[in-house]
């Protein structure tokens, strides 16, 4: 699936690939239905900016520093606060342009002194990170609502689930902040929440982007969910789940932080200049990834929840000699590429229980199995990788469970 | 579309980051048709493979030399056979893997002295690179003409003319290359071809990419085309075309130029060692919106071919605080975006000539005028940006005309 390059940097090889563009494609879909603009910032940017922020000597040792060949000081962007703000205050200088969220999807870096945990914190990531801007607070709540709907939309979408807890601001700042954090037991921290929210049907129960969230923010946000660092056992409820969690997006109010240094600062209706209310939001899109997996395996392998799957269904050819098992297997995989749905065909020539090991390791949601046998039966066995439930059945029933 | 943010690196703004996709999703497809492997490979490698492969004192300081907080030597790649033929050899050992062709799109960096030509010659650009694996020189062959069709479906999907060149090979080495050259009077380089060139319909002569290409090959490559540097005027043909050129891409078949050093050895038929033969393919992605903006504009800006416009077609509502324009505005928004055409509403509140302007400038193909004048005799005014061509129609009309 990946393979780790050097120390804390991974090439995604093709499964891994399609994991990840699985999690990025679900993720813009939730920041454009809740009205999010996406574009792309580089890779590099110019310390000046961060030196206009204050950020660049508070950054430390985490930050990638580059010189280039005319000894420009640049960096690889841990993220792009200060970039954003200036790109929003060259081309927005009206209310009427606000509110406006811009979002990417880019790869960021950060030199963490000891890479850890593997893709969750490699040094090279994947993130998708946005930026509100608001004429004013009341504005900025509401942007800061939409992206909670969104984020818990984005993870329930992915048939995961993410639980936001109330979180430090950290290094970025401001004073309202929620982490999105994953229950697994390999998690790098620990995490306390109320019970309900492992019966929460979030998809269910979301209502419309365009309305004003604030019914749904109150009571999502009331049901007890809190990190290590927040955790207050005199609040806690009595149904309180202990566990170890793995934050996979975070989300941060700052107001003014970032736009007062900067100026970035719109005529407001009246024609006086307003100083911009902002927010940022980010997802980690290769460390969901990661954190699926750690949430969602057994001791044969990965559990893959279907909609981020690298393929639906894979093929298993028991005898690939066998002209009527090849032919039957060719027939199924035509027919399912024909109908869209992404398989895979094991071919390969290798003894049964290797082929079925190797299924389960990736962990694709069903497995089709053609043997000789079954065939003279008139019969393949279809097996849910979830539950290791197995069905034997014709090949169009099977045909038919699969493209349901 | 774009910004600069610092020399020779751009940010990616909403519209251009549309048409950012959807060259790159062009790319993906005639890729994925033409039977590669998608992944990705991290935009920062370890100086260690470079050395191996002895281009890293080579490659001057075009490379982006990068020293982490352990002070080990790293670099943002400009390219990734290195890396690729590392990946490679780990996970293939067997002639039974091959033919294999793997590729990736994702941001490398070039240092250049001067960026110039804006996104043209970026430092930092995005670009698809493949490279393919085969057993024999004759199988090298084949994924070289594979590609070399891919190439040419891919930019004539995009509505541009591309023409292959025979050229040099450069610092990537090898003895078979060919450019990807599209005309356009502001280009880098002189490049002269065959007047055929411009009539030829590749997308009606494509063969199969499963076919062994050979007769298409050689009829292809036989129609003159040259960069200055290859061009001999006594092979040139009568009818010849003298241009300035942008270079998109750029294929090369190099044999075992890398798989040598790099030991990148399968087990042939006969259980014996067999050294790879190995080919790159490059496309500039980022550089292919650059050149289509040089070769398709006009005074008024750019004509925007249609499978890789922002968006098909803008609806300018000339009169935003009169009642009927906007429900008509608005109905035919709601309409256009059900059936899942890309459209852009322009209801700003501006003077009819600048908004006419703007339309011209970021060069939407179609745009639907909408005005209380039009509306009382019931017609709206559709204009095709690459002609100037308006038609006035009924709104149906407008509608069927655009959906078709």
């Amino acid at each position: 699936m990946i393979r780790q390059t050097s120390a804390g940097i991974y090439a995604w090889l093709p499964l891994g690939w399609r994991v990840l563009q699985k999690v990025a494609q679900i993720v813009r879909e939730e920041q454009d239905r809740a009205g999010a603009q996406e574009m792309l910032m580089p890779t590099i940017q110019s310390a000046d900016l961060w030196k206009q922020s204050g950020r660049y000597e508070a950054y430390g040792k985490e930050m990638l520093r580059i010189t280039d060949r005319h000894d420009r000081e640049m960096l690889y962007g841990p993220t792009n606060e200060e970039m954003i703000t200036d790109i929003f205050k060259t081309f927005v200088k009206s209310y009427k342009d606000l509110p406006k969220n811009l979002y990417h999807i880019q790869w960021k870096f950060r030199d963490e002194i000891r890479p850890r945990f593997g893709l969750m914190r490699g040094r090279e990531f994947l993130m998708k990170d946005n930026y509100s801007f608001d004429l004013d607070v009341e504005g900025a709540k509401l942007s800061y609502r939409r992206m909670f709907l969104a984020y818990l939309r984005t993870f329930a979408r992915m048939g995961i689930k993410a639980i936001p807890m109330r979180a430090d601001t950290g290094p970025i700042g401001g004073d309202l902040s929620h982490e999105f954090i994953i229950l697994a037991e390999t998690g790098e921290s620990q995490v306390f929440c109320d019970r309900r929210w492992l019966e929460l049907d979030v998809l269910a129960e979301a209502p419309a982007p365009d309305s004003d969230l604030k019914e749904f923010f109150d009571r999502y946000t009331s049901i007890y969910a809190a990190t290590e660092e927040m955790h207050d056992a005199a609040k806690a409820p009595a149904d309180l789940v202990t566990a170890r969690g793995i934050e996979v997006g975070h989300i941060f109010y700052f107001g003014k932080k970032y736009s007062q240094p900067m100026e970035a600062i719109v005529a407001g209706p009246d024609g006086q200049p307003v100083t911009v209310e902002m927010g940022s939001y980010g997802i980690g899109v290769s460390r969901v990834v990661a954190a699926i997996i750690e949430a969602s395996h057994d001791e044969q392998g990965i559990i893959w929840p279907e909609p981020v799957a690298p393929f639906k269904l894979a093929i298993v050819n028991l005898k690939v000699d066998d002209a009527e098992c090849s032919r039957v297997c060719e027939d199924l995989y035509a027919r399912l590429s024909g109908a869209k749905v992404e398989v895979l065909y094991d071919d390969r020539n290798e003894r049964p229980g290797a082929k079925f090991a190797d299924m389960d390791l990736i962990g694709v949601p069903w497995q089709l199995t053609v043997g000789p046998r079954g065939l003279k039966a008139g019969v393949v066995e279809l097996k849910r990788r979830a539950t290791g439930e197995k069905f034997e059945l014709s090949v169009e029933d099977a045909l038919a469970r699969v493209m349901a």
